[in-house]
């Protein structure tokens, strides 16, 4: 292990490997280390939803990069594919925000006049109309803004496929590997150490979902971001219940491909505890009834759960450690981790090569507010 | 495949495998034959209950080998131990059956002054007595009768145990060999016709669950057992939530070994399928919710179903062929397999020995309206 | 269940299921009725490979159709992505087949020179070019062809992929359903007998793989279709071990998307037990590291077996029923029915149709020796 | 999480649990703090051997506390059943260690010799006698010592079934709770941050197994705890291969309850990669076949890994920290950790409680050349 790397990425989740994947495109030798497996925790968990629109509903700055990252996923689908042979599940079947109340019609009606005046299609359907785009749909559906440029991946895949492509390209992946401290000379950090010894590298970037903070703890820093533990669940459906993905309220359904749906998610902050509770399965399911009655029909197929890194302004950190040389962090993406990981990882990538970058991600910003997703 | 055993058993679920264990020790040769693996189907779905009282209310045939069957299994468990090192998870913990209206009430008073009457323990407890007995009971009970004798036992490991035990006696057990037919010679079946070749027996009995209607076809036997599919789920908790099983018209809380919970079923006549739909899963959750409400902080574990063979007088078939020698049948057993194993093991081989058996569960025998359990 | 059908298909494995897939594109009414889970045997057990000129190295009927159903697979692939969005990761990498020995060599060099001249890409490489082409190669492989042409797919997702396309189109699926007989009235079959119930079609298609020779006992045929159990484990790796497939006497190691390799497989006949037996593995495993030493390093995955209908001709059968009306009957692909399946769809589909099809898979063919795979 | 708890143990494995166990048992309120899921790492990997002899050879202190701790089990598994109803499959049929070598004749018939001199069962058998014990044997074993007395548990029930006794005696656990530094005041710890929260206790235990030493180095201590990774599998075998275990130099074989055996295991120091390579498959699978050749017809279970806690001298840690009051460590156990978990349990209880100890595994101890196992 006196190996000596250009950068070490602590994180195998999709942003993590996203930027491994950039930065092995880029010539760089990289590595990954892993505390566990591979897009073991919340990397697999998310639905996968690619929702620009559907999660960033406002003018923001996540907005605009929302869109841009939405925008690079089919010539990413394909590169990955080319390299790995793993298909990322990529349809770009738009998503279908639904109002079960008139103050909802209300604000999406709002949301969908703002992003129609920025040039996004969001088109306001009436309750017939969403009837007949989603014959499926219950009809205590009072209408909806359809977003056909939003989409969707499988969030397994897609994180396995950057960090197999990052192999393919050069990456050494360590995995079941914890990092325990960073390796620090003359205020520069050298590498980490970890439980199975010390690793060197030019830069180390933290990539560590809602668990960057305790090791970001190691350098005197109090990160800002917090676990949001979210619980789904998923059934099959032989033949196609819906053409595109329903968002409301009161969560959302996902159709995947060959007919399987995941309909998520509860919110849990301050906690890292995986268990899926039954009262968190009684409440998703009843809600998911709700807005499409024919699901009870469906075959049950199993749950799980995911702890997402929030951030007090809602906004992903991507930035350097403010006073410790060779030290970056991208964390903090809260629900939009699969959407905004392409972005992430060309981010990161400039970064580290001293390219201007978007400033709204650094650490020391005025926190936003309304910006929460 | 020329070697020729005493005894085949066609099905190697709880019956069959129990059927299996008592003819080994009397030293037959005996061989089961199973379509797929072994325990796979409406064994391993069972909770387990030994409900000889709460199953079985009224006085009937059935009632009488329930209690007899009930009465085995300490020694049963001790033996099994014994022999494959398989602890088949008794539980003499008790089933309390609870009334949620007063229709309930009045009903099940009626059933314990019955069972009293017949020398069985089966006190009625107010709604205070049932919540000092198991606090974690719901308010909306408004009592309950509770039968300390009855119990439980883990239905997979009591099916496997069964099998192995009587391996360890000699019996052979041939997995993923599909029954096609019947091998018969001058009226006398000599043995099966499988997908893997021919086996010959001096006695072969049919202990195939909910399909041995089919299988029996192929004697022309118009066999009156029919499938009736229940799903359950599971769920964990820390530490002991309930002492014992609750048996109530909206399904039943089974505690098992370590903190699981198992709670059921539906009943759907008439099927096969064994997929587990949402709107069964619904069901389940919110009734049991109902009775237990601190039930929605428990893990989730698991959802599964399986196929019960149920007969019209509700009363199993432990009898030999009417007009086909060497050929015999145990099945019908319907929610009641795991209870009446260890009876059925015992009743069919007194039947093969020529014996002198119960002759409640013959083929031929007038339909009992009102046992069906 | 009075619903009539156009087609009843029965069995849900790739044979079945491309059946239904190209009857529901001809807007027939299609069921296809399964005993157990959809591709839930051989259908999901094979490596996948598109081995047209690795596993039909003779000039044969066999050959032709091979080469013309892999040419079918780029299209397909595309079609089923666009139906059910699930991706059949087809790779067009090309299979290497090695040789171990001098008489190895002689063989494998007249393949390759009686391919050439049919038209086929198949260069012989000598051990510096396979070792310069593939790395990890063992220095004990003397020389190897390469068939570029050959490729493969995920035969778990093309089977599933098939059956759900079907249903986007309109098919319908009973998954859980063993057909117990067929129904006949004046020398035609009106459907089928299950363990569900009685079911009514036009037309009856058996694709049952190893189980259709107990199917079509009911109609007094004795098919000459038999098992071949085959044992195979996969492994996992960083990076990319192969670019293409390796086929040898001692066994085959496919890459699969993601750095999964499947090794296999053993060929066990006359029986349909999926028990995947130690010496087995024991003996997959030496092989594989004969043939690429560093799998050692590769992280186990999992063992599985499929049991694959073998002829005596080693040809498929595609044809109807000599003597009774509305039954056809599409099986015996033994190694090659992931291969095979596109056509096979399309065969079965003119043959009810009343179109002309290649008549070498008639029942009454003479058996031609030497085409076994 | 202001609740004050009296003990908080730091690891969830079978260390940590029994010592909660014993700790309730005195009705100290106690709190499990685990980092993933219960006994989620080598607690459950172990193949759960008691072999007090088989493993200890020579006198030694830990020969003396593993003959104490072997002789705990039967009360324990009365003890563990009631409280929790899971039985953890104790097995008192002895272990016999065969001599593959003349060398190793000499070697096992010497350490025979010390046992008896010592009051220990430890009987020479010869080769005839070993086959006549245990008739699947292979020839080329040339004797061996039984030593009746070592028996078996099933290492993941006695790991859970401590947790959950605890949990029915008062304890509480927090799964997914990692613990990222002490709480200390005034020298003293008086807690734990966890990525959940801060934890206070009057006293606090690190049982972490080989993830202990990172947690230690926050006090500043450099514990001479390491991790050596085992790779073990399971197969299957119908009716009873084996009586007792066998252990040999190039590994051993436990049958388990139901006709399971594991066998293993591999020795890889410094490392936390649970991965299972195929070389150590290829390996444990070829030393079992020597030993056992009848096993080539055993169906295949699963492979699994286990990391354990090795310490220089081989002998465990269970003292309290030198200079930090309130905290003290459970550790160390290497290969051993099942069978000296009743003992740990009761010398930590006494620990904490100021009883007197034994002192040969306190910290700064001499290290004595030669326990290790």
């Amino acid at each position: 292990m006196t190996e000596r790397f250009d950068v070490i990425i602590v994180g195998g989740g999709v942003i993590g490997s996203s930027i491994a994947f950039q930065l092995s495109k880029r010539n760089y030798k990289v590595l990954i280390v892993e505390k566990d497996k591979l897009a073991g925790r919340a990397s697999s968990a998310a639905a996968g939803m690619l929702g620009a629109q559907s999660e960033l509903e406002n003018n923001s700055p996540l907005f605009e990069v929302a869109r841009q990252s939405r925008a690079m996923f089919p010539a990413l689908a394909d590169e990955l594919k080319e390299l790995t042979g793993i298909d990322i599940e990529l349809m770009q079947n738009g998503i279908l925000k639904v109002a079960m109340t008139n103050e909802e019609c209300t604000h999406i009606k709002s949301i969908s006049a703002f992003q129609q005046a920025v040039g996004e299609k969001a088109e306001w359907l009436s309750s017939e109309q969403v009837k007949e785009k989603e014959p499926s749909i219950s009809d205590s559906v009072l209408g909806g803004m359809f977003m056909p440029n939003d989409g969707q991946v499988s969030a397994p895949k897609l994180s396995i496929a950057f960090a197999q492509a990052a192999t393919v390209l050069g990456a050494q992946i360590f995995e079941y590997t914890e990092v325990c401290n960073f390796l620090i000379e003359k205020g520069h950090v050298i590498g980490v150490e970890t439980v199975n010894g010390k690793l060197y590298a030019d830069e180390t970037i933290v990539a560590g979902g809602a668990w960057s903070t305790q090791i970001m703890k190691h350098t005197g820093m109090k990160l800002d971001v917090y676990p949001v533990k979210g619980e789904c669940f998923s059934v099959r459906f032989k033949g196609r219940l819906l053409k595109s993905s329903i968002f409301s309220s009161m969560g959302y359904i996902v159709p995947k491909a060959g007919g399987r749906l995941i309909i998520g998610a509860t919110q849990k902050p301050y906690t890292f505890d995986e268990a899926v509770h039954l009262g968190s399965v009684s409440h998703l399911v009843n809600n998911a009834k709700k807005i499409i009655s024919s699901l009870k029909d469906a075959e049950w197929d199993k749950v799980w759960a995911g702890i997402r890194p929030q951030t007090e302004d809602g906004m992903p950190y991507l930035d350097k450690h403010p006073h410790v040389n060779g030290l970056s962090i991208a964390t903090g993406h809260y629900r939009n981790g699969i959407l905004l990981s392409a972005y992430t990882g060309l981010h990161m990538a400039d970064l580290l090569e001293g390219k201007e970058v978007n400033t709204n991600f650094c650490l020391d910003r005025k926190t936003i507010k309304g910006v929460h997703a």
